[in-house]
């Protein structure tokens, strides 16, 4: 059995890199906070006799040998990176799980058949890069090496600069190792769980999700004296929409539809100019591809009334798209498995974020596991799952990943 | 008569000075941009043998000596900092033009029996530092010193240390000199006087304003497993304030009623995150007093409403009040009469801009000349105002200055 005191122990440690006013962490993507918590994984993972290696956009892959290391690794994960406000789980407890789950094999001299992988994602969050799992999808040949090095942040600092600053541009080919397959454990990141009071979520898929950079130009004018009536208002255009989106998403009586606007920019506002031009990030979200299109198509028309509505002119690109997802069968039958096998409630669910493992599914069999967060908060500081919660997904995780590499 | 062509140079000339890519200019209030202007515009007066005081909120007073130095002076200005993308006119003309008016007495050999001050207002804009006509203001009572030398721009610099970094902060005490009258001209930055074809309009008093800041607290929320119905979205709350409000004004047919939102900041922003915290400014105007305070009102309710609507807390602080203006019936009537003299076909009319001669106005008399302007733009870097309606209005300026100073 794991150790659920260590494993609370190594996330508290790893929260105390690029700690918030309000207890959660600040580990943006490649900067030197992610780099620093990497490091401390590193250590940890040496002590145990780990080697590891990185490949050309940070991926962070730690070995623990098998008896045959001829054959490809069972390989867990997810990222260390977090939101500008984020919490101390989203990611690091599938890391910091499979950590613990390497020392439990230790203190009992375990050695698989196959050997394991512990996997750190670069750039899950796409907080500072967009899209989010940018470096998963590379990984699985989703995105160009080269367009992934060439991202860049808000500030302009590319991806590449990024990694090369912060010391994790490493050598190892992308798309090596190849592995037997993947399992990720991650908080739920949302209220289901806790709602119905169970302790796993055996996750059979992931939503659809797309995202959108939209932009408003109008004409800048003085709030005094310009009438409203000739006023194109570019702030007035995007709030519109916001504001139609999100009655429609509200309207949905399933609770399937979602839409976020997430960032909202005014180029040079001043209190007292109508604004001129008006960035706006946009992610649609469903569980059924179908719906999502007639989603982006109620999106493009509310745009186009928007538009015409406030004299102003808008044009949008669509940057990131991640379709619906389905997870392999008898991975996820492994993992349903080992929470049956150790008595907990668990229910099987879709994920509502994206997370690495859906890119890692197109090249490898995959399934996740879920465990319940405090009032179902995430991407904020007060995100919390307790201690029993993270030993038990930590407990299947384990169990998942000696059955599938033998022993 | 004055002489256009040189009126049009030295706006030109002055519009070098921070210029801005399609045209404007930005010189933020207490910049080196700014401290550029004034003293391109000292060298000038110096070379008329004009004298120059600054008192301690950087108001500048250049003098023309008269006959009667003992006597108030007849004065004349406006200001020469912009928005961040502004117009080469806004402030420009009224202060170029009291250039003009001078050296073209130069020319003629002309004394004035009262003497004629040309002043420069710091701050005029609101853009940097809040409130708009800041030291106008403190100059008038108004504001304390105190209170206007502690105010920050958004680096959180104060409006102090700016001054003394760009060696502004003058000895003059605060209130000094009386001025016998203060007449002020501007652009109009509206389209009245375009849309009617005439050219000069003779402003009887300005609406009132009141600016107020708003923050909407939600929750941060992951955009992807967080509920619709479950979020606290700050950014949807203010959406709808907004476009609730805009709504409310285009909807009066009088035209009167005008709300503006010039800024909008979503605390540390991301795409998927569910935005948990909203500054948002408001800028509400109308001619009549009890009008606007209906509109407050109705501002205040749509805030609960939308605050009820979304879960989401509001706070809201009004930061500014300029009550309607109604300037000096002599004054009035003398720039009234100038035009006429003049030929120029005029009206009277009010201002939908707060300037300077608001606060002026509570301690000399005082009135303002406006002149047309392209399209009614202003606050934009395509504000253009014609070399023709330019020396017209400064003809105006120049002929209600001598009739007021005595020859
Ligand atoms: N798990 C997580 O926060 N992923 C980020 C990608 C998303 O926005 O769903
Ligand atoms: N004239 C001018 O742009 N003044 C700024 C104050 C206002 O917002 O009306």
């Amino acid at each position: 059995d794991i150790d659920a005191e260590r494993l609370w122990d190594s996330l508290m440690t790893m929260a105390e890199i690029g700690p918030t006013p309000n207890g959660g962490s600040c580990r943006l993507a490649l900067t030197e906070e992610d780099a620093a918590g990497r490091r401390l994984l590193i250590d940890w993972c040496e002590a145990l006799g780990c080697t590891w290696r990185v490949d050309r956009v940070g991926n962070l892959f730690i070995r623990r040998a098998g008896r045959r290391d001829d054959l490809d690794p069972v390989a867990t994960g997810s990222h260390l990176d977090t939101q500008p406000q984020g919490g101390r789980f989203d990611g690091i407890l599938g890391v910091l799980a499979g950590l613990e789950v390497f020392r439990t094999l230790d203190d009992h001299g375990v050695v698989t058949e196959r050997p394991l992988e512990l996997v750190v994602w670069t750039n899950e969050e796409g907080s500072r890069f967009a899209p989010a799992m940018v470096a998963s999808g590379t990984y699985a040949g989703e995105f160009s090496i080269a367009s992934t090095l060439a991202r860049t942040d808000r500030d302009g600092v590319t991806f590449d600069e990024a990694l090369q600053a912060c010391g994790f541009a490493g050598d190892l080919a992308v798309g090596e190792p190849r592995l037997d397959s993947f399992f990720e454990l991650h908080i739920e990141q949302g209220p289901v769980l806790e709602a119905v009071g169970e302790s796993i979520g055996v996750v059979a898929g992931v939503q659809g999700m797309r995202w959108y950079d939209v932009t408003f130009t109008g004409q800048t004018a003085h709030a005094g004296p310009t009438p409203m009536r000739l006023r194109r208002d570019a702030l007035a255009a995007a709030a519109r929409l916001i504001d139609r989106l999100q009655s429609h998403a509200l309207a949905d009586e399933s609770g399937h539809t979602k839409v976020t606007f997430g960032c909202l920019e005014i180029a040079q506002g001043s209190r007292n100019v109508v604004p001129g031009e008006v960035c706006l990030s946009v992610d649609l979200r469903h569980v059924d591809e179908i719906v999502l299109d007639a989603l982006e198509q109620r999106f493009e028309r509310e745009l186009a009334d928007c538009s015409a509505a406030f004299g102003v002119m808008v044009s949008h690109e669509r940057v990131w798209a991640s379709p619906v997802v389905h997870f392999d069968a008898e991975c996820i039958d492994t993992v349903e498995s080992a929470a049956r096998q150790r008595g907990l409630s668990y229910r099987r669910m879709l994920s509502g974020a994206g997370h690495d493992s859906v890119y890692v599914s197109r090249v490898a069999p995959t399934a996740m596991i879920f465990v319940p967060c405090r009032d179902g908060i995430s991407h904020n500081e007060a995100e919390y799952a307790s201690p029993e919660h993270c030993a038990q997904g930590c407990q299947v995780l384990g169990d998942t990943l000696l059955q599938r590499a033998g022993v």
